[in-house]
């Protein structure tokens, strides 16, 4: 059962607060921590999160060091009665707690030019494990601490976030030990516009082919391929995984395969845009201003970017971009036709190189068996003409809106790309 | 060692994924799970993370399931090859995997729905362990279950939060077991306008006077305050909530706590604007359709949003909004006369009777020392006149976004509470 244990030099993260298994806030020191030990070669294989609860700390910790090389906690070493790692962790070890004088000395000074004293409650966040190294912290009043437990090196830092942030840069990434076996890295691919279960079917044999693994991650509406590669070198874990990403944008295509890492499909789409010196604008009706939005996420976007209209209503698409009342009353607000009414409306009265157009609906209300919850009809207008695409995908208001934005974005980027440069 | 395991009645949370035990996302899952579980009166103890590795998720829960006496688990259910969690749950219960016909059918339904196919691996979607209960999912593909691990009522939700959060209020809070000890209520107040220390400074001596606990959640830019209340009758434990709740209100005042439970700001507004029969447009900025985009999250908004601008750049401003060259040119296009203007200019070309306008700098760059990032300019006009209102904030590119946002919804809504029901 316990056949990974062996060999592993794998790294856990504990966290300790009843804010956090209350569900209070969201766990931000345990991503980052992760992150960060991932980024420097770790194999994080577990999270765990437990309240102030001394008993159920000591079981934590004996438990993860019972599988794990390194440990990194935060949490619990604050000056109130309910932070309690300091003393849990003595327990775990079957040691006393001592005052630290030199934190002792640290915590006064620190109060002292905020014009405070030292308290009962303040000085007690100097008793630390016997056998601990401090780790003083520049950043607050708790210090830190190391010490072994099991088989694990395990790091003590206070929760704050800035705190642990600059504590787990100063104090504990340099004390880490070297990652074990062999170098691994990884390239993220992005996507949209494909079924996770395509993309999936796509790619089989690619692993086996070029000794990589391939994980998924959907994140509405798009989709993440990452392909992860592990060689004794870095560079051949980096060419590994090169050839692999290689192939499977190769399977894919680039219509799908957007982006890699960080790119998002709206700055994708902004470089595009960018690059040839032309302008974008919006006309958007069931999307309500969320094209907009994800275009000005990007900083800079104003080089790129003037505006739009958003026409929820009938009489504001006639008045904003001059949609012709008939068009409306032959094929519906709806439809190909006033979509690409809008996306050429737009792109005149805002005097725009490009312009996506969307109408459809949203839901939960106002579906017919003609026209139902998901159909969106979107439009590119070009000084080249009009491209326009049509999706049926049912789903919550929310799902709808958002793939239908991400849609509107893929569309532009698709005219982009068999695009020229020149202004219109 | 095990001393709180023999009365626990504790819960725990299981989120499977490598992109979380990496740190790639966040785990709002876990906090919202342990969220829903706390409020129903739960104690939940433990959250626990880890990556795609049957091994480890077997193990993690035969020792959840020794320890807990409700389990809910999240993620690994897709159709990928790294989504191992029915797998694992079959070989932790030493039971094999059936194909549940039921579910491929709804699966091939849904698939049909948006003119795909069932692929083999969408398929392996319906293979559950063969004592399961199969919990329908009505929002995507992945059927969830429910079975028992040791003395543990487990259940098992696909990863995509939209579709996790309805199956958890469909499937899951139905089924589960009634909390062990008094019933405990609890009300959740929705604050915007006034920093987290200064609400806890308002509301001291709250607990003790009505025997309540109070609970602060961030959820940026808004603040949450939870008042939960334990008693040995339901109707008591309401009704202690419920005087202390009252309490915060009438200390905070209603220009700040402008929602209960899962109301959001934007609906708030539209419900204004729909008991006065009043129509809003936006003229959007720095947001470029944020405003928008919250307000017609709300199914039904088309009722009372007619659409409106975004005008990124100054030439839109003036076309689209009417806004004097002059004015951009004295004052700038971040000013409270150009934001009035937009707003004057917005209501009068989009026929609406309140128009909202911001214009702001959202950073990183264009800021100066007179007009820092994080400056907005907010105005709303209505037949009345024009509210005004300027803040600076600074934060992120996105942060400054969304604060703005909130800000302009806020300010809409303060000038319909004194605002009559006539239409202009």
């Amino acid at each position: 059962m316990f056949r990974y244990t062996a060999a592993s030099m794998t790294a856990a993260v504990l966290t300790v607060g009843t804010e956090l298994t209350r569900g209070e806030i969201t766990n931000t020191n345990a991503s980052f921590i992760a992150e960060a030990l991932t980024s420097r070669g770790h194999d994080v294989t577990e999270l765990s999160t437990v309240d102030d609860d001394r008993c159920r700390i000591v079981q934590a910790l004996r438990r993860l060091g019972e599988v794990h090389s390194v440990i990194v906690c935060t949490g619990g070493l604050g000056p109130t009665t309910d932070d309690l790692t300091a003393e849990s962790v003595a327990e775990a070890l079957g040691v006393a707690l001592e005052r630290d004088f030199d934190s002792v000395e640290a915590i006064r000074a620190r109060l002292a030019r905020a014009g405070r004293e030292l308290s009962d409650s303040n000085a007690r966040q100097a008793d630390l494990p016997a056998c601990a190294r401090v780790l003083p912290n520049a950043h607050g009043t708790a210090p830190g601490f190391e010490v072994r437990v099991g088989r694990a090196q395990a790091f003590f830092l206070p929760g704050v976030p800035s705190e642990m942030k600059a504590m787990f840069a100063e104090r504990v990434a340099p004390a880490l030990p070297p990652p074990a076996g062999p170098c691994q890295t990884q390239i993220r691919l992005r996507l949209f516009g494909m079924p996770e279960s395509a993309v999936n079917d796509s790619l089989a044999g690619i692993e086996a082919a070029h000794g990589v693994e391939l994980g998924y991650r959907a994140h509405f509406p798009e989709l993440e391929v990452k392909v992860r590669a592990r060689a004794d070198g870095e560079r051949e874990a980096q060419a590994r995984a090169r050839a692999a990403a290689n192939e499977v944008i190769a399977r894919l295509g680039r219509e799908i395969v957007y982006g890699e890492g960080e790119q998002e499909l709206s700055h994708v789409v902004g470089q595009l845009l960018l690059d040839r010196g032309l302008l974008l604008c919006v006309a958007e009706s069931c999307t309500g201003g969320l094209v907009g939005q994800l275009i000005t996420d990007a900083p800079g976007s104003s080089a790129y970017f003037v505006g739009g209209a958003i026409t929820y209503s009938n009489q504001a698409k006639e008045q904003q971009l001059g949609v012709r009342p008939e068009l409306l009353a032959t094929h519906g607000a709806v439809s190909a036709e006033v979509a690409r009414a809008m996306a050429h409306g737009a792109r005149e009265r805002f005097s725009a190189d490009v312009a996506v157009a969307l109408t459809g609906i949203a839901g939960p209300g106002g579906g017919s068996p003609e026209k139902p919850v998901g159909l969106v009809h979107i439009a590119v207008a070009t000084r080249a003409g009009c491209a326009d695409a049509k999706m049926v995908q049912p789903g919550s208001r929310a799902q709808v809106r958002r793939r239908a934005a991400f849609a509107a974005l893929a569309l532009v980027r698709s005219v982009l790309l068999e695009t020229e440069g020149a202004r219109k």
